[in-house]
């Protein structure tokens, strides 16, 4: 019988004694933010895949490739040695589709860092605030008060009222379970529309992550796919505009 | 892995010999009655925290502070020690989101009630009649024939009517199951419109709670907060009356 | 921690011997057929408590009587001892709230047939024909082919189109899991509305189960209260009927 | 107490011994097309049932016969020599009613092509255009790119954009979950408007399985009910459009 839920490593994958690492997590969400930064990162820095998810969570359905070719809906582990210092990568394709499922699936991310020796991480997301964004503010969360000072001088926001409910699914639950596990957690949130895939949201959380792990990472093709992205969302407005003139010109 | 109810004493909880213990619970629900009920007399006794419950049957998501700081959904256990007994008290952010979930955390609180020697549950809700209530009565449901006299005597309302339907969640089910287990168990419900948080029908529960557990609480406060909410309910009657009459001059 | 599901049987049911028992099941469903029929039966022939059900698949709440005491949902268990052999009523407030949780307790049903040597199920309920029925008929479905001549010369319709999906619940369920233990298992389904609880429909079911259980039950209460909402029903046509006079006269 | 999912052989299956053995699986779904094609080369090849799965996973029911004789919901197992190889035919009522059960279902299917020495699946769904089609192509999936090339041999198109999104159900998870194990698999997809039952599209299905597996199936009964559907349906398209025309001259 299948695992509920299954963290396989790469056979490639051999040496566990990682150095000082920290776990960057980046799952499906608000304009996909979150997912965005961490396969840019992956993507960038050229991080080797070391291990993969899959659960009875996830969606029950098959992914085809290009080519027809099928996977399982899967998270999956990547692994990148910086200067003096092992950066974890968790990314994939869902988060939970039932509640508890998401409890369990942070639980069992949580074994998964415990096991690598990681001591902080950071957990990405998007915050939806309903209308467009021209400079993206990125906003915190943190699981330890000490923890506030650093991030916020990178360059976060920690406001009063945003984000006001709390932090759903994974990147949220990431930081209450784990600081119940004595892991600390900071949750990075780029403002966004939460209308459409925001790369220039991920630009700006990119930024501050870069900093606050000190992993430089060119930005410029997420750059150019905000650009292109912004032209996109111009070109509906004005389409929108222009459909709205005619309609008064009409009246009129 | 995670238990999917967790329920950890604080380590400054040592002594659990408890004298004549009974249990308050006031946990979210109709106009939130319970919840501010149970919340204010934890505040205004300066009740000591004792305990803390997680459960993946919550909503998936961490709660911010107005620092940013994360915690995870909770219920939590508070003990006071009033003249000759303690009252525990359990109040928290959410119930479960699932049916069975109700049933199996309802089971969870019984179990530690035993474990402290609890003999009688109090909970505390609220009863939804649907229009602003000007003097809200607290309407009572009992486990036990027995138990009724007692609780009319302190001016709790026992209905052939009302609530018809039966109570739902952690309120009624405690009453239920702890039946089952010998403990005896009383529900008490202020009236309340349900449509907006409601300290004035907190207030009446309060009031009736006081005198059954000999525990006096000065009300002024919650009485402050009934007042505040009295001004902004009026607040909005007027604004929607003037609306009403503008109409009806635009038509005259 | 509590059993998902469990059943009780009362202190006083010592001797399990039982002769040659059958099991009748009403519970809830289209109509109230099944369960008022049952209900009626326990009632007329004072049948005697011997078990209750409790399950976490039931609805999270508790059920007030008339004088504010509560009790968790349940289902019960009576035992009438007949002629030449002992009848078993199953009846309750609830079926289950989930898919899987119907399947979880159609076995545990089954299991205390097995245990108590049931070899016959009678399970009965409302089929639901979307219009008003003035003599409503009895339909029938059987788990094993023998079974249908014997309950077609009691006047059960056996019709190749109705009810055509199947049945849904623990009436279906019982049938076809029985099967499968090899319980025989016979469904009555009084035609009904749908619309409203129809004792007339219940009326049609226990004139022909009393027959097949060779078990008579005076009938008259039953069709005192199919009577009452015979008035009911005819009122609310009558009252709909006038409004819709009373428009057309506006228009003429 | 049950299992969630039973598989059950029939007790005239002895010999598991299979030669060759490969496995169709025709499940309900888009257009019921896997579910036509695998039951109808049930039908035509006279294969033998050797077993049978329920679970409690499928919805909660019996599903009766003209007859009024009630059976569970399940799937079933068929078997079939030809000339050189064993087939085995997965067909049934349902899928799961739950994303969880999906998984847990589709593995218990591996379980019993693993037992059976299954080297090669093939899951035959429909894939819904949305609009009707004249030419019903097949598109193919496979769960590992060496099997592409004999299956395009075959006329099944692996097109880059179609299906878009992913396979879900038992005919994509059987793919990805088959991987995992190491067992070959393909899914067949008929286009299909997913408006109607499509046995055209079914017959499409059919020629290309056909080949692929060397075991050939008189189509001509599956492409009568195809002519017959397709004459229901442009009498549909006639109504539909006479209908229209008696409006437009209203206008005019």
């Amino acid at each position: 019988m299948i695992d509920d839920i299954s963290i396989r490593y790469c056979d490639t994958f051999t040496d566990k004694n990682l150095a000082d690492p920290i776990l960057v997590v980046g799952l499906p969400g608000i304009g996909q933010v979150g997912k965005l930064v961490a396969e840019y990162m992956v993507h960038m820095l050229g991080a080797k895949k070391i291990g993969e998810i899959h659960a009875i969570y996830f969606p029950p359905q098959v992914i085809l490739d290009e080519n027809g070719i099928s996977r399982l809906p899967r998270n999956e582990l990547y692994l990148y040695l910086a200067e003096n210092r092992h950066v974890v990568f968790l990314v994939g394709d869902f988060q939970s589709t039932s509640n508890e499922g998401h409890y369990l699936m942070a639980d069992a991310y949580l074994d998964t860092a415990a096991e690598l020796g990681v001591k902080r991480i950071y957990t990405l997301g998007g915050f939806g605030v309903g209308h467009l964004v021209s400079a993206p503010r990125v906003f915190g969360a943190a699981n330890r008060e000490d923890l506030k000072n650093e991030v916020s001088e990178a360059g976060v926001t920690f406001d009063r009222d945003e984000p006001g409910g709390g932090i759903v699914g994974a990147a949220g639950l990431l930081l209450g379970m784990g600081g119940l596990r004595g892991i600390d957690a900071v949750c990075l949130m780029g403002e966004t529309s939460g209308y459409v895939v925001d790369p220039m949201s991920a630009a700006s959380v990119l930024c501050v992550l870069s900093k606050l792990i000190a992993v430089p990472v060119d930005p410029t093709q997420l750059n150019d796919r905000a650009a292109e992205m912004e032209k996109v969302v111009q070109g509906l407005l004005e389409s929108e505009k222009n459909q709205h003139d005619e309609e008064l010109s009409y009246i009129g």
